[in-house]
């Protein structure tokens, strides 16, 4: 079922995300890194959408642009939409491009059919949100809310060397206005932030009914980059079993045991996704030699602190049982971590309501990446997030989003904005 | 109980142990590469011992050096008994070493007690046995016998890139004497081989009344160099489990699996050791990303080759059941494998007798490792071991053996001698 919304803008949108592809091809897919030259370019080009929908255009000292359809009553504080224009390196097209175009969509549906709202509407464009250039992730978010530290603007470029801060100057802005701990916008005429995004795994794109989601939270994570376990190398054909302090065995043993017990927490109800993503044996094992030591990381992610703490207490339990068990050692780094972010509870129920009344049905999920809503939601402000089915995955040249996936999370945003409560949520 | 062959031997076996030592000495432990002056100054001082023991001494075309003691009846072949002069690169002292010295200790105790054997028995000091320095093992006795190949002499040193060839003949032997097929040696004068080494393990030295042990097997092996499983990256944030083809955890069940299996094959009673001595995930793995590839090696060792072909269809079978089961593949390299050596029965019984005379209790083992046992027993020589304790492996600098217990070992060997029937082995 195509709604007026969705027909009339599904052409706008093809032309949109085709023109900046264009803008920001690679050798392999698209690379729009943040405070770059592509990236001026792609909002230019949006900017020139902006003017010719009339929208009040205004750039901030970090570099995102806000395009505003005025509402009825000025004094109240807009509602605001976007994502940010950067992409990882060779990464695909709509992350973070799809929601700047679905905002820019709802605004352009609001000039075609003569809408004036009751509060401000804003498309906001953000720039650099990708870790992937300086492993700094939400730039231009926390650069607008004074967020950034002198450490992140000393950060180096992953090949130029270049730092953050020159990179910032290089296209135009000031990097020391970014990190004073004040925001550099009036944060208190932001009624709520909405961001819709690709989602960046398959749960949506496996059904065939439920192709845009309503995010429940973003998941928080602990991590270890390097958990060693340390056995006793040997000879691998002299040494029966009942001598042996097999370093691989027992890693396996403990992945093992995590991957079930990983099930048990699934099957009890609990948000939890568990990766070990890197293992190696030392640079001196061979195949002739029973492994005397394993390196490997642990990445726990969950939108529960509590699950966080509880997984990663069993992590080490079950490691002291298998080095017992095994007489081997496990030897852990220091814990990374950072909290999950509980979606606004009643901008996500209107989102909910927007859904079913532009006639979608939407599951509820997670998220497990973060998004520049982390920055707005972390800040008080009411934010919460519209997911929208795409294949393959995303930070790779295959994601592909369906454009009328997308018109139908666009339409959910319509009506949330549409019916936004004049008292707005706290 | 100390015997007079013990107590006779035991300061003369540490001054030999000790001198070969100081002339091998490296920056950690030993190294006596095959076929360098190290060698040859190991054997010239070995040579003088039999000088002073007016043993008759002779060097093959493969730079063996053979010292006898004339029997009484000289048309029989002779007991010939001995092992390798050479090391790992930052070896232990013993591993080889052990076996000339005791065979020596024999000759010498012959010596001292005015004993004259029935047949002649021949102290055996063999070059280059370890593969480390090119890859080869067996090299010296392999010469010996003319089983040789071009491409074996065609092998680099793992350093200095100098071939097989030009190394053994800048010591002063003609290489291509070595590949012809033929050997070098009349081995129908040749009526059994018996080697004194250091277990390998740590069996005996588990032990405080088998302190000795008689090799009942060689064992065999079949091996995967690259065994890679093939899953699917995704974030691993925002893929839940159900999503994954997460080779890493896919790995880990394959390996848990074999290592419940190997328990329930060693309860039934077979000769088995596994070992996964190397595994890593691919270069581009990371923490955040679920591993889409890993690759490991495998190691399956027996004295049965039913059991080694059993073992491996159970690794090819489970491996499906996992691949199955979790949306991954396991790619299997080529198969390298090398087959068992039974010990020559009624030489191993008779070492057994030897050692029952001796008044020691002995362990019945397999030997893990490969020896140059393995050469002449291939040739349908009659051949046999007798290992004894060492504490800390091998292959290493840190590999321990006590001399109460060589000499322990030596005197099963005197026995084995001394006992040897006048007709033989056949």
């Amino acid at each position: 079922m195509s709604t007026d919304f969705q027909r009339e803008g599904l052409e706008f949108a093809q032309k949109c995300f085709d023109d900046v592809r264009a803008m920001s091809l690679d050798s392999q897919g698209v690379s729009r890194q943040g405070y770059s030259e592509v990236e001026t370019q792609v909002l230019e080009y949006f900017r020139k959408i902006g003017e010719e929908l009339s929208l009040e255009i205004s750039e901030d000292k970090a570099g995102n642009v806000w395009m505003t359809v005025p509402g009825k009553n000025r004094d109240l504080p807009a509602l605001v939409s976007g994502s940010h224009a950067d992409s990882v390196p060779q990464g695909g097209n709509f992350d973070g491009l799809a929601g700047i175009v679905a905002a820019l969509c709802v605004a352009r549906w609001m000039r075609k059919t003569n809408y004036q709202p009751e509060r401000d509407f804003t498309v906001l464009m953000m720039r650099m949100e990708e870790s992937s250039w300086f492993g700094k992730c939400y730039v231009g978010s926390l650069g607008m809310t004074g967020q950034l530290t002198d450490k992140d603007l000393a950060l180096k470029h992953r090949t130029s060397g270049k730092t953050l801060a020159e990179t910032i100057k290089a296209c135009g802005f000031d990097p020391d206005a970014l990190t004073t701990g004040k925001p550099v916008v009036d944060l208190s005429k932001m009624a709520a932030f909405i961001e819709l995004h690709i989602e960046q795994g398959p749960t949506l794109d496996s059904s065939d009914t439920l192709r845009a989601g309503i995010v429940t939270g973003i998941r928080g994570n602990v991590r270890h980059k390097n958990i060693r376990c340390v056995g006793q190398t040997a000879h691998s054909g002299a040494v029966d079993k009942q001598f042996r302090h097999d370093a691989v065995l027992a890693f396996a043993e403990l992945a093992y045991r995590m991957d079930c017990l990983w099930d048990e927490w699934l099957k009890a109800g609990h948000d939890l996704v568990f990766t070990i993503g890197v293992v190696h044996t030392a640079a001196t094992s061979a195949i002739a030699v029973v492994p005397g030591e394993v390196t490997f990381c642990v990445d726990i992610r969950s939108l529960s602190q509590e699950t966080l703490d509880g997984f990663h207490a069993v992590l080490v339990k079950e490691a002291e049982e298998v080095a017992k068990k095994r007489g081997v050692k496990f030897e852990f780094d220091g814990l990374i971590s950072s909290k999950p972010l509980a979606i606004h509870q009643a901008l996500r129920e209107h989102l909910s309501k927007a859904a079913a009344e532009a006639g979608l049905k939407t599951k509820e999920l997670p998220s497990g990446a973060g998004h520049d809503t982390v920055t707005f939601g972390g800040l008080g402000i009411p934010a919460a997030m519209i997911f929208v089915a795409n294949q393959n995955g995303s930070h790779n040249p295959h994601e592909a989003m369906k454009t009328e996936d997308f018109m139908q999370g666009s339409e959910v945003l319509w009506h949330a904005v549409k019916d936004f409560p004049h008292e707005g949520f706290k």
